[in-house]
């Protein structure tokens, strides 16, 4: 049975503790830390029969028994925990992203080379998502042919706070990112180069603190293949989550998924559901599913799904779309 | 050139006006024929530009030049005008139903023997639809092996005015009569015995007419396979008109036609379009159809798509129906 | 926490017991018991952690911390050990049908009478069904008006051994149920005269066995309105499991659930996934969520969702629709 | 009766010939003109009852009774033509683009000026067509809010041949030119800025003729939205043409069309038709439209629904998108 401590038990680490409880085979939750432990997430713990409850994350890289940590508090401590922990021999699942700062993920990846036993992994959920597993299986299985287009449109329900939007990052390093690394997984090339258009067409508090709230981003891959992606951090309908690859062959797409499949015909019209609300209704599967292949990783000593290479792969993207939209021109990752 | 003449120039006798100047190749309308001739019916054919213009139909028949006539006059006139008809050598387009009397439309099929070169077509328009065409097709590329079971839904957006569902010989023969027909066609075998469950759950008035308004028929056929029908008198949503064949090795099913594939997603769900209002808006390509082969059977000496033979049997079935519904037990065709 | 005896664990004890040990809050299971235990489950029961294995059942009815028990063996015994476990005043989970002898259940109902507080429920899993629950909603809050006609299509994908064709009852008392079960929950009201059309289409050998494997059933409610199931036990692309409801005001309908919303497009067509394979996979949620209910009810001393009087009135209409194919007539279910 | 002359009849000038015959109410067809007539040409004009057949165009200029004229001649006589049918009083119809040189399109725009009575319509047949009209309606009436962010789907089934394409003006000048004016149409604002990534992924024959067949066109709008197009040269099952505004209140999009709503499921799948084939299938309504609206626009005296402006505009999107493909980086419409 392997050993689990999760490092922040805000909304994700919840997330990712209740999952370990409920669904993944051969691993328990040894303690949870948090800095901001409230009595909620006492409670939560009690609940769930974690028996060690901290607020220095520390004793959990302490402790000997421990087998891997998630770490699931604010980005600005990812890289430093990272180290920490990877220095202390426990496997690694750490949210996305690593850092904003390639510095701070290339330090990981150091540390990583010199415990080349630790896995690692990193929290792109939608990689283990059944409707993008099932793109992947077809462009994989030749299905489509060469792809050549992939259109990912992702939409947000509602943008987070300002004081959120302040220190995320901004757009392309906090909501973007998963969509990098989707195109990433889709197409199986790299990203060579990206042109952002973006604006604010929300909230001008959003454009206030620095940042957009829209944005269109077109992909070059190694490959010669082109991606494009829309963002929304504001969508009437809910969580807007499709994906399409279209290759010389055919084409693939995946639609999003609703409560239930009733549709409803009156004089109004012929009416179905919208999609799932927000990432907790509508991932709830993945992220169950990425804790298991973590733990299988361990179990099997197989490579994780995602790794730190996947961290730092999406983040150069990021950092590229952004200097992209600061200067009106397309940018090469090389440059960044 | 076939030269035409149409007798009756309501609703669905302009309908087939309409289709033969606009679609059909290699036919003009030389006279048309209503007893109850009005200003609109004139004004629409010289519109048209149709050089005679008749009350007496017999007109029509005596005329040498016409080579076939539609019969698009009240239920009560088709199988006498039919035997007129072919008497004199036309060829005979006649709306549904040639009568609702079984001796009657005998009648019609006897002097149809005597006449051999007449070509003689029923008007069940929906055999020319794009979707049941293409249910049939499947069925008949074995695409879903050995039909088992057929499922069509038939429901009217609005009920017809009570004076009408008075003569309108009850549902089964009015309604249905297209289903049966539908039946038959898709499946490709005899139907043996009929179960009718009906009720009045719309309006009153309709069951104080001694007809019902919402049906479900049972079918058994020779080949063992069977089909339900479902109908009602008063959909809200339009017009609805599907039918799904399911067999040993697949199903085939079709869904309503739309003015547009537009959907919207808002707050409220995600909307599309109801389906077409009514037969005018659906069956305007199946009308255009129906009169496109009748007038190809003529040309090139082929047999018509929908003979006397079927306006029979889709009687045959609705008059078991009705005994069915009184009797409220199974009937046999063979009982009728 | 509720305390839970399994008498019999076969492929649906089991998946029960998995439902419990993994979504199922405030329950635990402290025993099973099957009279023909083999390795597997032995295995199985130690995986789970549940402390005592017996081979008889006796031992859960008569321990005393044991609060309630799920009845999952055969059919046969569903009322006998029902009723001892009602009178050892457990609450009981009674896999469905609770028998195919009206006067069994009847027994049943009457030692219910006798202990009033215990909750029994019956295993009608597709109550609990996202989509199904979706159907019932719509209807509940009137968005589709007075409902008029019920359609229900059940097609399993492949029809069991004929061994358990013999004993199964029958297609109707075996499948079906599900189905009329259903049609009672949809429409909300009972079920008043069933006429029953059916044949072999697939197997032979289940003919020779005394069963059909194709059936077309409809159902008369109390209130006028009516409803039709189509039934095949051979479904070549999966189980096939929809509904829909039309009624004065609109009309609802539910489709299958796949494992994905992947769709390819190539030059041979626009092509979807397949409904999930069978029941242990299109209904893991609603198992989860009845057991989840079930214990519910105890906690909270509630209504159970599906109560002995459903269990009973199913049986009924499927007896009714047995005696009407045989008689090949509409059947009261006063004559059953 | 408007008289009409069609100056070119090729496949796109016999296009609109059949929809004047068919489906134009108040025009018919005086003259036909081509440099090349051939005898498929003059069959064709006999059998439409075409009573002048020209080689000369000048003679339809020059014939008083002629009211308008149809130019579906090469691209590169477009604009002499339209001026000499300007001078003459001629309404104009003029197949898409006017030009590929914005000098030459300026001076048809000069010529309307002197003569404000003609009518000018450029051949935009895809705003006729039943879907956008929908997309563009549910924009208008504010079903979506204030629209952000436009995608556009269009890939033709097969590239042109490749002595078209040297001659083409370039992909986005020949195709995309279509959806530079949908995008106009649908978001109701002017395009000021164009990035446009492209790439050769078909038939390096199309590179060797110094075009792409593959691109992605992020376009500014001068009210802040955004739009991306996305084209492909082919497309293995059929052509696609789809469009999707997202807006502060919701969504609209419009799917492909299909012969039937056919889907056949069986052990390998759901499967739905393909597209319609290419632009003569998927448009034989909109073209008629288009024509039907010129006409009225000359009959009762309207602005056409798609004029010189209109198609000045067009082309200087695809130059600016032409500029920005060949110097990898945002152009403004003001640089062209």
């Amino acid at each position: 049975m392997i050993k689990l401590g999760i490092i922040g038990v805000g909304r994700i680490g919840r997330v990712h503790g209740e999952s370990i409880t409920k669904y993944v085979e051969g691993a328990e939750i040894k303690a949870i830390a948090d800095a901001y432990l409230n009595d909620d997430q006492k409670k939560w713990a009690k609940e769930k029969g974690i028996p060690n409850v901290y607020t220095d994350y520390k004793k959990i890289i302490e402790d000997p028994e421990i087998d891997a940590v998630l770490i699931c508090s604010s980005t600005d401590t990812h890289s430093k925990i990272s180290i920490e922990a990877i220095k202390a021999h426990k496997h690694v699942f750490c949210e996305k992203p690593i850092d904003h700062d390639i510095c701070k993920i290339n330090k990981v990846l150091d540390e990583l080379k010199k415990n080349p036993k630790v896995k690692y992994q990193v929290g792109f959920n939608r990689r283990f998502d059944h409707n993008f597993r099932a793109v992947r299986q077809a462009v994989k299985d030749g299905k489509i042919g060469e792809p050549h287009v992939l259109k990912i449109t992702s939409r947000d329900p509602e943008p987070p706070s300002i004081d959120y939007v302040k220190v995320s990052g901004g757009i392309f390093l906090d909501m973007t990112i998963h969509d990098f690394d989707m195109a990433r997984y889709l197409m199986d090339s790299e990203v060579v180069e990206v042109y952002a258009a973006g604006n604010v067409l929300i909230d001008n508090a959003i454009g206030e603190a620095g940042d957009i709230d829209t944005a269109i981003i077109t992909l070059k891959f190694a490959n010669g293949s082109m991606a494009v992606i829309d963002n929304s951090r504001q969508c009437s309908y809910g969580y807007d989550q499709r994906a399409e690859v279209f290759g010389s062959e055919g084409q693939v797409s995946v639609s999003n998924d609703s409560d239930s499949s009733a549709v409803i015909s009156t004089k109004e019209g012929v009416t179905g559901e919208k999609p799932m609300y927000f990432f907790l209704e509508r991932y709830i599967q993945a992220y169950a599913q990425e804790i298991s292949e973590f733990v299988d990783a361990i179990i099997n000593d197989k490579d994780t799904t995602v790794n730190a290479d996947d961290g730092l792969k999406s983040v150069l993207i990021g950092l590229a779309a952004k200097k992209s939209l600061q200067e009106n021109r397309s940018v090469k990752i090389s440059e960044v």
